[in-house]
């Protein structure tokens, strides 16, 4: 099943469709982070999005099937935030500043710095083929980047000695943030994106953003 | 129950303990990295360990306190081969260059990079406290690569803005290679090794080891 995402131009059944498919989404996306995808019973899900089991099963056939979709809106979701947050007409330098304060935030408020179960914990409860869709869905982030690299390598802002392990290296750094990371500690989250974005800058002998358009 | 490393010394029942649990640790070490926590049975893990289910139970009351002793293990003996990895006498640059280079090959050739079920995502599956506990075995970890830094800074070879967060994001790097590394792929695992050298000699804006004594 395939639902679009904005309800608002469907027949009246269709559009209550996509409104009740959201509610469970929106009730899986918690829970599971919560207790984890073993720890999680779909009749709990039922009562939390305000709907019977049966209404469920009939969206999400299995349980697979929900922590599949669950994680598809998330990728979904953070991949239109991070490419919207990214400017398209600017230096390598200001684009990639963009990219890496959008990841960190994204990651550390959107996705939150108290998961139980991350994101990364769960696909590993899908089966060999959702695991592989996740994937398709991952690429995007590090295309993205490998532009912005390949952009700046060849106007002579960055240095680049190879773009596939150091565009890894730097998603790697932004992707685990959350691992360690805790809000109420020593620093605030803008804080970490930009202390990142410096130790980034520093990988690729680039100059810091000019602060006028930073 | 706190079993000693070395079984040799001890009188014969104990030294047979000794082993008994190494086999059952061994084993589970294996499954519960193909199958996960919930996804593998205290009776296979035994078969595998070439035992009866009630021996299993002797050494480890529950499959909680065998995935714990498990991660602990793997903890333990993954920084044991870390520290006596970094020479003691060194520059700094060196002996980050020890850390890094270690860090890499013990995730990626030791812990595998096929691993269907990651230490992290088993983690997730102690209780609060096993996860606390794990927590504290990592300490050593981040504490001796700021060791690292430290010295580095204070004789001019590294110029290090913020050691907490330089070390939170030089670990992470090291950590999760093994989340895009493939073994057969572009690079080996030295090779990946001496670029991530190469990124985060550049955070810290230090020169290459000399190739004489690197």
């Amino acid at each position: 099943m395939s639902a679009p995402v904005d309800g608002s131009t469907l027949p009246k059944d269709d559009a209550a469709d996509v409104s009740a498919r959201e509610r469970i989404l929106s009730a899986a996306f918690t829970l599971f982070q919560e207790s984890g995808y073993e720890g999680t019973a779909m009749t709990r899900i039922a009562r939390d999005a305000g709907m019977t089991p049966a209404a469920i099963y009939w969206h999400f056939p299995s349980k697979q099937d929900l922590l599949a979709g669950m994680l598809k809106r998330m990728y979904e979701r953070s991949y239109a935030e991070l490419r919207a947050s990214v400017r398209s007409d600017g230096t390598a330098t200001q684009r990639l500043s963009d990219y890496v304060r959008a990841y960190i935030r994204i990651q550390l408020e959107e996705l939150g710095d108290r998961r139980n179960h991350s994101y990364a914990t769960l696909a590993s409860s899908l089966t060999e083929d959702g695991q592989r869709e996740l994937g398709r869905l991952s690429r995007p982030y590090i295309e993205l980047l490998r532009e912005i690299l390949r952009q700046g390598s060849d106007r002579g802002e960055f240095d680049v000695e190879d773009v596939s392990t150091t565009s890894y290296a730097i998603e790697t750094m932004c992707e685990y943030v959350f691992t360690w990371f805790r809000t109420g500690g020593r620093l605030t989250v803008d804080e970490v994106g930009e202390k990142h974005l410096e130790l980034v800058l520093r990988m690729l002998c680039a100059s810091p953003p000019d602060p006028e358009h930073s």
